[in-house]
């Protein structure tokens, strides 16, 4: 595994960093809550940290942002802890699907109805209804405190305007979660497990704590201070795999050819990304491209893997 | 780059294909055509061929078969070195579907109408469109030809029955191209096109070439021996990535989990597999799965994997 | 416009039926509530009340049932005395559609984004929120007394069992309703315009009062004792075109050719079916085919139709 | 069964015409091959014909154009002859769908893969396959003198040119037919169907023609003129419920609504309409409206039958 190159990133950054901000006004902020669309469009932060403790950053990384879809990889793997593979597997399926992120249509027509994969909206709710706990929020604190772990603290901080937002606002993912319900796939009430799951996608972070938990995924699931074990290898690696098939919305063919890195976007325009066994990155730009992903960032990603051939293909 | 350790797999081999042979009766050989139902449902062939000159074979590797599928890797690299990525990619998509091989259903939403990624059927079809050469005759030369150079060796045989059998029992493929033409994908005539696209999956291999046309593309398109290049170095990494998000069906995502090589299979049994940097190999097992993926050599890819920890993630 | 041959139905009439319920063992009752899979599936019950007040009736005539879908058309025609045809057909389409009664592809594929028709659920839950009323209690109220009054008497009473059975079962519904919201096109919160379609859908009725509701329909809206208008003929006009069309699930094209008769069955098994200018009908029989519609109650329909050339065709 | 009102008519014709060409200009004439863009898109012409041989013609009901869609109603009805009721609907279904023309979604989405209904496109070419005779010319031979004897002459001449143009640029039309082979609903070659099918769109009428045809319809079968009988009266009911249920692609459910009458249209601007028992009506004109029809035939129509009561329900 090589060493990072610490001084090309640091001499190169300033440049790629104008770069990408120049063509964040081809794109535009998500505007559908009002907590979303007050984000800056000229935004762009980014920090990455190594397994040895470097770690550089740039640009506005001291913003706090939601997690939104980014939260998804985090609730399946303690989905996964919690239920096991095989019941997990039984409620959602593997496959990546071209399909945008709020389509209906794909839902029902795989057979027998269960989402295609954890990283969609409904799939991300059927793995919100999987999560251990007595009560909602039990739920809802395990996932803030598992998620802050990672990140190298205390719980994560919930944004509850956007969290009343996204709940009042959430008329598909409803639609979605009574589809599913009277599929069979989901066992809890909807309005209980839609406050699992607006509440994990109304987590704020900001990009260092990004960079620290996709730091935890490229060590397969060690703490990179303690050397403890966080998350069972095996669910880390399913994790990564689908943030490679789908973790991009329905960019993510794109995102793998031209990045070809591990990656999980959100709508807040946060991406988190991962150098297998070497470091984790977290950017934020809030303008955000044709498939609901930060414009500025996935260009800055790109610049970077092409620099420094970071690209596992 | 760890070498191969050889001698665990020499030991473990017999056993693990003995295994996997066990499991053949739980597929089927495909049947649309005589030609493929005439395969050995029991057959099990494995090549694996490393970078520097080692291989090891084991099982049926005597047989032939056709490539199928299997040659829509190389026909986008071709179709790539012919034309550009971009003249190529407005006419294919990049993104993965969760869809089965031979659904027309994704073709029609998918605007303006052109196919999601290059290896689902209308993709190969609209890339066989691509290839240059001044007749069929010309193309389905080139094709061959550029095959057999990956396989080490003079142009690729024709199984001629096959792409009889093949052609005149296209009505999906057909139908296919016809929608394509009428959505302006396809520019030249639809049975121009569907002779290049039928004889390239017709043409035969071994699982030793198999495993050579994989070192190739695991040493980034250099030849194993001359260290010429035979295919730009972008273009491999384009083709490695699809392999990745949609080589093997709809059983992609689970294949990505479970084994996480970038690999492609073929309805005749054969999958084509490689460890990036090391090695290539060829698998053939006529019996297939509910996703038409050889169900012997996804098993035991999937044990040597595990085994041997060669997954990229 | 021809009298009806009473003599020759009050003959025929119990042969037909006792040929009618032996098919009835070929279909069966719905039983996704418990109210409705407590019908007896021999039963039939058949009404025909004529313009001059003549009537016949014949078989499990006493029995009181829900309306289920039949509730539609006249929910329909209230919507347009309370709203006008713009606005209306501005929520609602026009066509018909060989969809089942539950599908939500359809809906996703219609732009913008709007009902086929108002009698599919989707529509029918678009017209629900289009009745008049300071609150739910008061639209309930007012539909129960506008089929009342189409029925001869006093409000329709509500079978609350059912109502509150297909509340709480009902997630398909409240699946399509919050797409409709999404979708723009559902204006009141979702709970409200449910509780107006379920409790419509729970108005208990018997045959014979069916028919008297066919009768007025029949008679393009004029009341068959008073003579006064209780519905705009245009309104009626409609109405009879969609119950042509598709009024019998996804089964109304061959009604259409076998009986020829506007009419709309419910899944408790009941029928509403009218002869233009001449009678109205009212059959029940709960045991359903597999469009959803009285297995018994169509072929007695169909028996009818083609002994006295009842078709409009 | 009322007299037509002729004085009425013909004293109103001339403003109704003159209201319904003003609207033109708001559609536009089909261009998809070059002879049907050279027709005038200000053209309109109507004929009525009476059963009694009372008949009354305006406009430009001089020139003569293809029937196209038009023909799907009489090639079912030759169908039905040749093959019965059991077979024919065994290839093809009975159920009205929203869709456009054009969809192959819908055909892919109906078990086991037949067409919805027999006037779509994919049902039509099906239904061509059905057409009796030892060869394609026996067949186009078969469909032009029962077409021609239900004008009241010899067989209906082709449009050499217009039928070449459709086969040559029919790309969906083969995408379908080779979509329909391979679910084994056709069980002709291909080309052989579509040569068949495109020359009996290709066949050319004047709007006396349309109307001699209509009436034979609107008489159940019967020559208007010997009495006899030239189609069973079963067979003309089934056409004339699918032209209420699906004759005017997908506008046939606002037409049922807004005329009333049993009526096909053709791309070129023909509509074939019928009052049951009374008449048959012609009309051209080849600006088209939103759903294929023609724009100011529809409103002719529409007016005739507000004014006159023309309705069936």
């Amino acid at each position: 595994m090589n060493e990072l190159n610490w001084n090309a990133i640091n001499a190169g950054l300033p440049r790629w960093m104008e770069e990408a901000r120049g063509i964040a006004p081809l794109g535009k902020v998500a505007s559908y809550i009002p907590e979303l669309s007050k984000a800056d469009p000229e935004a762009l932060g980014f920090h990455i940290l190594a397994a040895d403790g470097k770690s550089l950053s740039a640009g506005d990384c001291g913003q706090r942002f939601t997690m939104q879809s980014i939260s998804k990889v985090f609730t399946l793997m303690l989905a996964l802890m919690d239920n096991g593979e095989e019941r997990v597997f039984s409620k959602v399926g593997m496959e990546p699907t071209g399909d945008s992120f709020n389509s209906m249509l794909k839902l029902e027509l795989v057979q027998p109805g269960i989402p295609f994969n954890p990283l969609i909206n409904a799939g991300a709710i059927v793995i919100s209804s999987l999560i251990a706990g007595s009560s909602n929020e039990e739920k809802s604190e395990r996932i803030a405190a598992f998620l802050g772990r990672l990140a190298g603290g205390g719980p994560l901080e919930l944004d509850e305007a956007t969290y009343r937002s996204e709940s009042s606002s959430g008329h598909l993912n409803r639609s979605m979660a009574y589809f599913l319900t009277d599929n069979g796939v989901l066992e809890s009430a909807v309005e209980d497990v839609l406050e699992v799951y607006f509440k994990h996608c109304s987590l704020l972070v900001d990009c260092g704590q990004l960079a620290r938990m996709a730091l935890v995924l490229s060590l397969d699931g060690l703490d990179p201070v303690s050397g403890e074990r966080l998350i069972p290898r095996r669910f880390v690696q399913i994790a990564k795999t689908f943030m490679v098939t789908c973790g991009m919305y329905n960019g993510s063919g794109e995102f793998a050819i031209d990045v070809g890195l591990p990656a999980k976007s959100g709508v807040s325009g946060g991406i988190l990304a991962l150098l297998p066994g070497r470091a984790g990155i977290g950017v934020v730009g809030p303008s955000l491209n044709r498939h609901g992903n930060s414009i500025a960032g996935v260009h800055l990603l790109e610049t970077l893997s092409k620099e420094f051939d970071w690209s596992l293909f």
